[in-house]
């Protein structure tokens, strides 16, 4: 992953000596840890990747993971104890000044720690350059991203055969995951949402002991995660028959859905993307009732970076970016419409990177 | 849950006027969030806890949020935006001249923020009070982990059924998560481990294209979340026939799972549980084959504080923690075994939290 390094280096205007990617403990895991080194698997709580503008890494690990670190080919250092780990640090750092750190990544006891040791250093902030650089994907982070859309395409197909009458939530999400998992995930990129009726109205919601009934709104929002890639999707569907309501709702996001995807192109702010969607949606019925932002940057985070769609972004869309589309429109006491897919930035629009129908499926 | 907010006071030598937690994005996300809310879904990036001395507590929280945010009886504030958020901050902390932070779950970067935001305030690391304070459970938390315990232990008897020959290592995988789900957990509490032969000695593989053959040993490392609390077990079984030295090994494991369990009681240091444990695993062929920590706390957290079952670990057992003991011998190019069980420490002793059966099971 020497290009990556490199290209976190070249994305720096004052650059430090060296690059220091820090784990603390579960959940305090620097995602950028697997992007440098390209592991696929593995949580190496406590690990350390030393970066150099060379592109060169040098891997320090608890002897817990030294079987598991010897996927990369950095160079791999093991500690047994507090001053073990000390040494090898020190070593490694011996012929430098400054430090660059993730400050977004690091926790600030650890930063502390680090402090303590190097007292002499400088440290600089370099969680932007990495964010920027990793906003535009490679050819192998596009290729896993693609494995993990493909499996919830697959997924998303099959929901209408599996919902039925009196299921409860936490039923669908379990049948969700399991067939990701049988189709090639290694996990759900996050706790899946399995909504039904007004429970579909808060966004973050996941699923719980309710009931499906007829009329109820099915949300479900879903991600596969392959070789630490994300994918991130939502399809509503309607179970027996829609209201007039609910036939409008999903028109709406539908049409929003549709705007977003039509604005996005190599070139332009990302906060446009969002305002073109929010405006449409507030000259509808459904005026205020889309809360959040119209999607993010998706990758080796489900979140990855802090790039978003929203009126505030002045992100500038590149070829290469992958972004969730995903306006919704939410009632609280009535139920929620969101609409997710995946979507790579091209040089004169963007591609879909999930497929699965979008059409009002009533279920 | 005014009682754990007055717990992390009454556990911190100086005290601040006022305490912060702060999500950041995923992952970063502080579990004290929870654990002071007692909010039991959701996710709440960007959110704020603020605790006061008498128990109290004002969630801030995005408008997305909002509805989530009810299911607790803390006072709410909705920030639409950063000015809105600046506002809210400030008139809640006008009054106050030191603010309690956790060092080690807000990042570096959020906490130049927020000082850069209260530049004459003085800023406390409490995260050491914290821990103290949810190292000892109480009874809401002791009743989801005893549920997520429930789970697992429906899961693991039903493993001998599920692995066929032929089968690989993400199947199994998917089946055990499937069976979490089905039995009521929110979602695996991590990613699952599911490794075949050699695989196993490598503590932290999860699982992979890899087929079952005759002789393999099959271990299973997983954890239900439930409510957000976790459990944590792990089974190993030998496919088909066992050979003599994986008698030998399990032999050797299951006799250390067992001096372990039977060290732990109120009193003692964590420190002498993993030295019993060590030494005598050292006395045995499998000399120097033991590569990590006998246990962790197991809680909200899957890692639960730093708090360990190490050789360097000073924490003093109290009635009402909770651990894992899970023993291991690693071969590399042959296999491992792990046996791993929850426990709760009791005043003249402990109990298993988990109970399927530890028996040496040729599938």
């Amino acid at each position: 992953m020497e290009k990556r390094v490199k290209k976190i280096f070249d994305n720096i205007t004052k650059k430090p000596d060296v690059i220091l990617i820090k784990n603390s403990a579960m959940p305090f895991i620097d995602d950028n840890f697997f992007y440098v080194t390209g592991l696929t698997h593995g949580i190496f709580e406590g690990s350390f990747a030393v970066l150099f503008p060379d592109g060169k890494i040098e891997l320090v690990v608890p002897q817990l993971e030294e079987e598991s670190a010897k996927k990369t080919n950095a160079n791999i250092n093991v500690f047994r104890n507090q001053k073990d780990l000390n040494n090898i640090l020190k070593n490694l750092f011996s012929s430098y000044e400054n430090i660059g750190l993730n400050f977004k990544g690091i926790s600030l006891r650890d930063f502390l720690k680090i402090k303590n040791m190097f007292s002499n250093f400088d440290f600089f902030d370099i969680s932007d350059s990495i964010e920027k650089t990793r906003l535009v994907k490679d050819e192998i982070e596009l290729k896993f991203i693609r494995e993990a859309c493909r499996i919830v395409d697959i997924v998303a197909e099959k929901i209408p055969q599996i919902v039925n009458d009196g299921m409860y939530e936490y039923q669908l999400a379990a049948e969700i995951v399991y067939l990701m998992q049988k189709n090639g995930a290694d996990k759900s990129a996050f706790e899946t949402i399995s909504s039904f009726g007004k429970n579909s109205a808060e966004p973050h919601y996941t699923h719980g002991n309710i009931k499906l009934k007829k009329g109820d709104f099915v949300l479900c929002d879903f991600g596969a995660c392959f070789k630490k890639y994300n994918s991130d999707i939502t399809r509503t569907f309607i179970f027996d028959k829609s209201s007039e309501m609910q036939k409008e709702m999903y028109k709406v996001v539908l049409e929003a859905h549709k705007i977003g995807f039509n604005t996005i192109k190599s070139g332009i702010k990302a906060s446009e993307v969002h305002n073109a969607v929010l405006s449409y949606i507030q000259g509808t019925k459904f005026k205020d009732r889309f809360i959040h932002s119209t999607g993010h940057s998706l990758g080796i985070s489900v979140h990855d970076s802090s790039a978003r769609f929203s009126s505030n972004s002045d992100i500038i869309m590149e070829e290469n970016m992958v972004f969730t589309v995903e306006p919704g429109v939410y009632i609280p006491g009535l139920g929620g419409v969101r609409i997710e897919d995946d979507v790579l930035v091209k040089g004169d629009g963007a591609e879909f990177l999930t497929n699965s129908s979008r059409d009002l499926i009533e279920i």
